[in-house]
């Protein structure tokens, strides 16, 4: 068995340590920030991490009403000079927690006196040591390169903190490691439909709302494990330009779980179908599976923890594939673990 | 002549006359702002206008210190909440001035106290009348559905506003049309070369801080108007994962005029040389064009206004592109020029 497939198949596991290990530290740090009170919240991360942070963004915005801003690390490390976050949470994600441009965007936040959080993997990490706050993924070491269980840490450290920030009930998030088990077993036919994708070397990935990021991530594991342009969108973004490239035949992956955005995703299917597009759909719902190719399945789960489990599917996809194109699943040509960028 | 090349050509004209009209009403919403002094600015804008925003993250974070969020309207329009912004100044941009979810953003942000600015081409529109404050583009009807000189008309209200802001020189501004202009004669070639492309079926862009932007819009027109997958990323990003994808011959649009990103992005195309892609090279450094298969040509311009100049040899290559693969330059299928996403 690959280390990625170990990896993937460890989520429900490590998710639930994860729980257990941080649950109270995380109501800590959530105290901290509702004294500090910041007035918006910016969060700094490459990769993966940037997808978790793009979670971060509608779980925080929707359920703790914290505007977040995506940072945008070459202004402190290339522009040498810093937007003013005084007021702000400043949150560097990282699974290393090695990355010097998410390092020099907390070194500046802190120097001007922001909250600082890290979310990494390491706790003896530069990161993880710079931070007023540090949320510990305690995933193990992720031996294959491609980023799995450290970014489903990510997003339920997140909600775990949104969780805390909102002291809404607990029992949602108990049960976020049973639904991603449920998850990876309602998914073993992607073994054998996978290979119908053998040679594709494009594809769309959309989401909308909360799953905005799983279109991301899915994306990304799609890129790097298979070589495929992959591409990724908002509903709302692909069908203000984008949807152009659609035609007959054209791969598309739907992440489309029950929830709020629900009738904007089945009218894109239906639109999508007219074109003649093949789509693989990621749901839960009965209806927004009865149009797809290939279905991803989900369990019942709220919309807001939805993503630990949509990206599973995708993870198990971007594998799968990658096997059936005869690549190296755990090392991935042109890629290293730790990127230290500037 | 189609209307989209008679538009790409209008831009000096229509640029001068946008500098002309609006920079003394800039100067009093410069003055509004400092007033009120906000924590963060957030801006809500789809598609092209969502690029036009990615330029305003760099150039008010580096040069007026204001942290910018790029707002996430589906958090509005189907979560039916908001996040709390009453510090922040909040911008919508739209040609059109029409798109719901974007007034949305601007209603619930005004509903709080937040200080209210819009960017359209129609002083008349529903969002124009909804702010404190607008800019009227005033570059004429835009009659093809791929946006040229609405893009650069937002990018250059966006660097008026910085420059009022900032107090700086207004020399350089003032010097932004015949910087385009200069850019137009020096790309007339890509008429020719564009044909060797006429196949490709995949394509990366590449920039970096400024440009980001730049990458991000190259990218939609050919999308747009090509119906080619093209995937954008910043220099930083792309080498975290996504450069897995490059292999001999791949094309990549790589945005590299001189400026601060400059040694990442020599290093950049060293490295896909040596992968044997095919580079065209924006730039207006010797070093950075003599890696190119084919040369996009820029005047000396000041990096933080290059974005003005950079974006138009990528949207003559996606022009000239298009007639080569014999598509409807100024109706592209699955279009249309006001796009209501809820």
């Amino acid at each position: 068995m690959s280390h990625l497939q170990d990896e993937i198949q460890s989520q429900p596991t490590v998710l639930a340590n994860l729980l257990d290990k941080q649950r109270a530290h995380v109501y800590t740090i959530a105290e901290a920030i509702r004294d500090f009170n910041p007035a918006f919240v910016m969060i700094a991360a490459r990769g993966t991490s940037d997808n978790a942070a793009r979670y971060a963004q509608y779980a925080l915005g929707i359920r703790a009403k914290l505007p977040v801003a995506l940072a945008t690390p070459s202004v402190h490390t290339l522009y040498d000079t810093t937007p003013k976050l005084s007021n702000a949470l400043v949150i560097g994600i990282s699974q290393s927690g090695q990355s010097a441009d998410v390092r020099q965007v907390i070194r500046d936040a802190k120097a001007q006196g922001a909250l600082t959080l890290s979310i990494t993997n390491d706790p003896e990490s530069p990161l993880a040591m710079s931070t007023d706050y540090h949320i510990a993924l305690g995933v193990g070491v992720e031996k294959s390169v491609a980023a799995t269980k450290t970014y489903t840490g990510e997003l339920l450290a997140i909600s775990m903190l949104v969780q805390a920030l909102t002291e809404s009930p607990y029992d949602d998030l108990a049960q976020v490691p049973q639904w991603v088990d449920d998850t990876l077993s309602l998914n073993t036919s992607i073994k054998d439909w996978a290979q119908r994708y053998r040679y594709i070397n494009r594809l769309a990935t959309i989401g909308r709302g909360y799953n905005y990021c799983t279109a991301f991530e899915i994306s990304l594991k799609i890129k790097e494990l298979c070589y495929i342009v992959s591409e990724q969108y908002s509903e709302a973004d692909f069908r203000h330009g984008p949807i152009a490239i659609v035609e007959d035949g054209f791969p598309v992956i739907v992440v489309a779980p029950q929830g709020k955005p629900q009738p904007q995703m089945l009218d894109l299917l239906t639109q999508l179908q007219s074109k003649n597009a093949e789509c693989l759909v990621v749901s839960n719902d009965d209806k927004a599976l009865a149009t797809a190719q290939n279905a991803m399945r989900l369990p019942a789960i709220p919309e807001w923890l939805s993503p630990i489990c949509a990206v599973i599917p995708g993870q198990y996809f971007a594998m799968y594939l990658a096997g059936e194109r005869g690549l190296n699943i755990d090392e991935p040509r042109n890629l290293n673990k730790v990127t230290s960028t500037e």
